[in-house]
């Protein structure tokens, strides 16, 4: 996947995923609610990816209910939160299929945690807002798509705990990237498969407890009730062979592309004049770096590196995001102008040292290429 | 698939839908909404799948909204029509996936129509609940997942029309065992992937017109806002390229299938006594036949014909089913006793007249086998 940079909008399919898919939708295609032998197996083999999927999220396989995706998980969780009254906390950065729901259902509910200046979770805004709201839910993202930044979900989670505040961690962006096993630690958890190698239309909502209802998708009663639709077992089983996969060697994986993106980092705020790193001075994904260009639309940079064969984005596919513009930096306060030089650069798993050469000497060639006809 | 007659809880995966998953996942699975050239790439192949669905189903193919699946679809008109003041009139025998959101979302403010005895709709009644209510919605299925019937959906959709009321067909069974062409002319119509051969987890709805609003699952611009979340490229795909390939004969595999289908219906009727089918004197799908067995619990017949290498269902794998009940018979008044020895028994486009030959004859064993016992 060379000249690939876009690991937060997709990823390619692992070929372990790919294997799984097949083998289970040549043998294992059957309707896991029927009665028969076969859909016997089918019921048990996805028994059996739920608890291998537990294993790596360090939760009962009870807790997890199998979505269409991470879109799907965010609006159940506001949707099963609609129904009760009260405040509901939210950071001020979460993805759109998160921050729309709650602005749509719950409106003037909603109350936004500040983000600091580098786009980490201003803590002390969020414990004065539990005291002041007392919220039915709070809800905070693991990894944000658009600068990586990563957030204090598991001291969030605990805090939550103590106060009997039910807590919401999507950490679409964090599985698969970093360790997962303290995810159980929430109460409810967001996971999408492409997001790590899996295939599209798959994933996955942790709930509390095995018992709660969730009411968002009604019909059969597949997932004990709880998400109504012929399971997706190839898929399933897919997603969570890419997990595996990924997550094997992680902490290689994570020394390796914090050298290349840091060294492809430091190089570009060296080389073009006026660069700005979101977030650089906090913890971030081993994979993302957005940056804040000295000029040009963003748009332009993203036409002349794709003619030259690499795939980066402005700031979110799923923002508003064709006009270019950014959560992150609009939490920031950054004005619409800032917001139209944004770029984000993320790599993934098998991405070499080379891949981020090739695109460090493009990115410069394309800044010379402005500075050219200037 | 030998021995498969359960078409109408899922079907196996057309090997043109794997080809062109494959296909997809290794070359276009890239995220739709993203700016570079191979995004763009997937956002074309997107835009002329829906053209191929809208050619297909006589619809404009900007009312076509890719989703997870009917179960999917199913809930969205639900909720679509929640938000609106007034009664929504259902027929008697929906599948679960709409009946449980209709009577989860509306509650009181849904009104059924009576079934015929023959389980096909009661035209008079359906006129005068018109009348009586003036529904802001109309939902009536194509064909019934568990005796195969065809219900009027065409003469219903022009009924309604000529008065200004909106109406959906959930066309899960028919679509793809049936000319679909005039389906367009519904306002609003269902489809599931995965009952013709397509993968599950995909599925679409045709909307009224292209500007209308859907609003049930929220978050990026995605299906031009109607539907978030990364579009589903190699399952759209997939579901189409299945659809084109079960549909190319579809004259032929009818003309067969339905010979094959009534044979078996005919012998099964003459040797085992006090057998019951169930809408035997209306059209129904040519794959479908709905039995009442004169006796011993359902679930003992599936078992031994499961032995024997038959995958066949009771009423429905969706339905509350696991404890046998069936929808079909609780609407034509039939006693929980009664409903404890149905049978369905759904053929694909492949089942040869052999197949049905050996069901008959796995089907007369296990009676004899039962008989034997007394």
């Amino acid at each position: 996947m060379q000249g690939y940079f876009d690991y937060n909008a997709t990823t390619p399919l692992h070929p372990a995923a790919r294997d799984a898919w097949l083998i289970a939708s040549e043998r294992h295609w059957h309707n896991a609610s029927s009665l028969y032998r076969e859909a016997a197996t089918v019921k048990h083999l996805l028994d059996t990816a739920r608890e291998r999927l537990g294993e790596m999220l360090g939760s009962e396989p009870e807790r997890i209910v199998f979505t269409s995706g991470a879109t799907e998980s965010n609006n159940a969780v506001v949707h099963l939160f609609a129904a009760k009254e009260g405040a509901v906390l939210s950071s001020s950065v979460e993805h759109p299929s998160l921050r729309t729901p709650l602005q749509r259902t719950l409106d003037h509910r909603v109350r936004f945690i500040r983000a600091c200046s580098d786009t980490s979770l201003d803590r002390e805004h969020f414990h004065q807002q539990v005291t002041e709201h007392n919220p039915v839910l709070v809800t905070i993202m693991a990894a944000n798509n658009e600068s990586g930044t990563l957030h204090p979900w598991q001291e969030a989670a605990k805090y939550c705990k103590e106060r009997g505040v039910p807590f919401h961690c999507d950490a679409s962006q964090w599985i698969g990237k970093m360790p997962a096993q303290a995810l159980g630690q929430c109460d409810y958890v967001t996971g999408s498969g492409h997001k790590f190698g899996g295939p599209k239309g798959v994933g996955f909502l942790v709930m509390r407890d095995e018992q709660e209802a969730l009411g968002f998708i009604n019909g059969g009663p597949q997932e004990e009730g709880r998400r109504a639709g012929t399971e997706n077992y190839p898929a399933i089983e897919a997603m969570i062979t890419a997990l595996e996969a990924v997550t094997q060697d992680l902490e290689i994986t994570t020394a390796h592309q914090l050298k290349y993106r840091d060294a492809f980092a430091k190089n570009i705020c060296r080389e073009i004049a006026g660069v700005r790193l979101i977030g650089g001075d906090v913890a971030r994904l081993w994979n993302t770096i957005m940056l804040v260009l000295p000029d040009h639309d963003n748009r332009k940079w993203l036409a002349r590196l794709s003619q030259s064969g690499f795939a980066i984005s402005t700031g979110s596919a799923c923002s508003a995001g064709r006009d270019g513009s950014s959560i992150v930096l609009q939490a920031l306060g950054a004005s619409a102008e800032e917001m139209q030089r944004v770029i984000r650069i993320s790599s993934g798993w098998e991405t070499s040292e080379s891949d981020w050469l090739a695109l460090e000497i493009a990115l410069l060639q394309v800044s010379k290429s402005f500075a050219l006809k200037e």
